[in-house]
């Protein structure tokens, strides 16, 4: 077993590097603090012995060796980067139980034969850089790295330049390692765990997503003295269209959610018409079917309500996966480490994505959840207890080990 | 008659300060362009023989002296700010045709009896610090000083703060002088002039104003594991109040206008669903009942929206005004002068608030409109024709020297 306190503390270590505004976290990726929380993490691997591997799109690998020189590596990890009103958990969880895992153990003299590495995915939020996990979408292969780092922010910085300025990008090419296994602990994000009371949940599937991102083009015009038959309201577009993701998303109930997270008007000035507005739409399925039902759905009646309001619209997809299905051995190795501890425990689908949603394409991949209260995250007030990180931390070690072999 | 031409260069001169992105500007009160556009103005009427006087809220104000000294001044002016996206006639022409009148009188060798007074008020727009008419309000007595200069831009910074630190805070108090009578050149803003082809809009009366800001409370949480039932979606509070306020416009018309300007969620990422929603509503109408009944409807119904969602709502009125009936005497002064030149009039409402509404609850007021190309206004794309710029101020000149007595 992992030792509980220890990865406790260190997960407020880590959370008093970008703290937020309300007892969370804001380190968002490729910012100072995420350099930091990188620095940390990356004395804390080689003081338990590891060395560290980086790759030229900032991903970490923090690897202990193994007895077999001939065996590939078993990975686990997550991400350190968070959302600008984030929680503590969210991805770092992964990180650090990785780690954990890796100090249990040295404590315990354990060596495996195959190697294990500690991995830190850069950028998995995809709030400052759309879209999400992308580095570990460049290293299975699912983005071309030019691309990637060709993204820009809402100030138009790229990501390769802010790579460069905080100063972590590798020589490493990005996707060169082979991987035995991948498996990430991750908190669910979502309220089934804790309402069911289970200790474990064992992710066989995860969501698919579309992120559309659209522009609505009107004409700035002043609120007092432009009658209202010659008003070209991108503003009202936007509630529009915000409207009709909500009604669509309900006619796809259940196993459905679509909502709009990002929205800005333009010049956004109380006595302007927006005669702009640019916002995203994140409609999720695990059924591919409804999934690609939703989209066109909304871009159908998105194009009905610009015209009739007279407005121009572009739809660009800004992010997008499948559902995914995971690995049968790595599921049954993880779902095996939850009755052989005595974890209560349930299959889940993944509400969220995750870094480990790409690396199963590349690698036998599964992720082990725990409950969070009241299935809150992406916010400063998401919170988890100590005995569901231990027990996560504990299923995540022993499907590790069985899957790493002793 | 005025010199058109040089009233032109002097409006192209000073569209060259705080320079737009679309050919418009961009000089936004108590930035540093503000800053630059007041001395340039200055130097222009200190000039044209006049001295500058300055008060605690900035407003600048440029006297040529009568030929008795027990004589009130005759007062015109508008403003120099701009919207972050505006045009280079929106209150500019109001201050450079006042400029240009001096210097016609001036090469005329007119003396008037009653000094003349050409005024820049201060913060006009009300972008960056709401309300609109800030400075001139607290002149008219309508707003303490000090809670004006405590209105907080979207930053946090103060007007007072940003007054000083643009050293551009005179010391003479704020509204201590008497006016004989007030005139306003100022452009439509709307399509009435350009379209019944008339040089000239005699304005009777303003349209009333409400600037509600509606704060929805909601609760951030993960786009894609959040179940729609469970969600307390800030943003979509917003989608239905904007189309509200549409609805409710609508009803009232003829003589009403309503939309929302200004629009944001927080923490605008995403995949978060927003857990808060700022945003501005503009209703205006010359019917007293008629605006006030929409901000009573709104009230209620968005009341009932917030309700549904589970939101938690509150609104703020950030701007009013009643509806205003200029002054008898000066409005025939504007047609009379109209009718003398020649040019086509008709009497106008104003669609828009202007310093003269505030002006009017202390002075004899009225104003002078011209057309701008589509109605367009708050655009960069703002346009006049010298033509309508130099009637415009021909008009202003007349009713100014009838007023002022040679
Ligand atoms: N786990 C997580 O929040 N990932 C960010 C990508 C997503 O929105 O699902
Ligand atoms: N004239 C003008 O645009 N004034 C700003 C205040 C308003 O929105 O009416």
């Amino acid at each position: 077993r992992i030792d509980g306190d220890r990865l406790w503390d260190s997960l407020m270590e880590m959370a008093k590097i970008g703290p937020g505004v309300a007892g969370g976290n804001n380190r968002q990726t490729l910012t100072d603090e995420d350099a930091e929380g990188r620095a940390l993490f990356k004395s804390w691997c080689e003081d338990a012995g590891c060395t560290m591997g980086l790759d030229t799109m900032g991903n970490m690998f923090a690897r202990r060796e193994g007895t077999d020189p001939d065996a590939l590596p078993v990975y686990v990890g997550s991400h350190l980067d968070t959302q600008p009103t984030g929680g503590k958990y969210d991805g770092v969880l992964g990180v650090l139980g990785g780690l954990e895992l890796v100090r249990s153990l040295n404590d315990l003299g354990i060596k495996t034969r195959h190697p294990i590495v500690v991995t830190n995915w850069t950028n998995e939020e995809g709030t400052r850089f759309a879209p999400a996990m992308l580095a570990s979408g460049v290293f299975a292969g699912v983005h071309a790295q030019d691309w990637a780092e060709a993204r820009e922010d809402a100030e138009g910085k790229r990501f390769g330049d802010e790579l460069d300025r905080i100063g972590w990008r590798g020589e490493e090419p990005v996707g060169d390692r082979k991987m035995h296994a991948f498996f990430e602990l991750h908190i669910e994000q979502g309220p089934i765990l804790e309402a069911e009371k289970k200790d474990i949940g064992v992710v066989t599937h995860g969501q698919g997503l579309w992120w559309l991102q659209v522009t609505l083009t009107g004409k700035d015009a002043h609120t007092g003295s432009t009658p209202m038959e010659m008003r070209v309201n991108a503003g009202l577009g936007m509630a529009r269209i915000t409207e009709a993701v909500h009604k669509i998303a309900m006619d796809h109930l259940p196993n459905a959610v679509g909502a709009v997270g990002q929205a800005n008007v333009y010049p956004n000035s109380r006595n302007v018409i927006p005669g702009k507005a640019v916002f995203t739409i994140d409609f999720r399925s695990p059924d591919l079917d409804k999934l690609n039902s939703m989209r066109a759905r909304l871009e159908s009646e998105a194009a009905d309500i610009a015209k009739d309001l007279g407005l121009g619209i572009e739809i660009e997809p800004v992010g997008h996966f499948d559902p995914v299905t995971f690995d049968e051995a790595c599921v049954s190795a993880v779902r095996d480490a939850a009755d052989r501890l005595g974890y209560s425990h349930r299959d889940i689908v993944s509400g969220a994505g995750h870094d480990a949603c790409w690396i199963n394409q590349v690698a036998p991949t599964a992720m082990v959840m725990c409950p969070c209260v009241d299935g809150l995250s992406h916010n400063e007030a998401e919170e988890i207890s100590k005995e569901w990180a231990k027990a996560g931390a504990d299923v995540l070690l022993h499907a590790v080990v069985e899957t790493a072999e002793i």
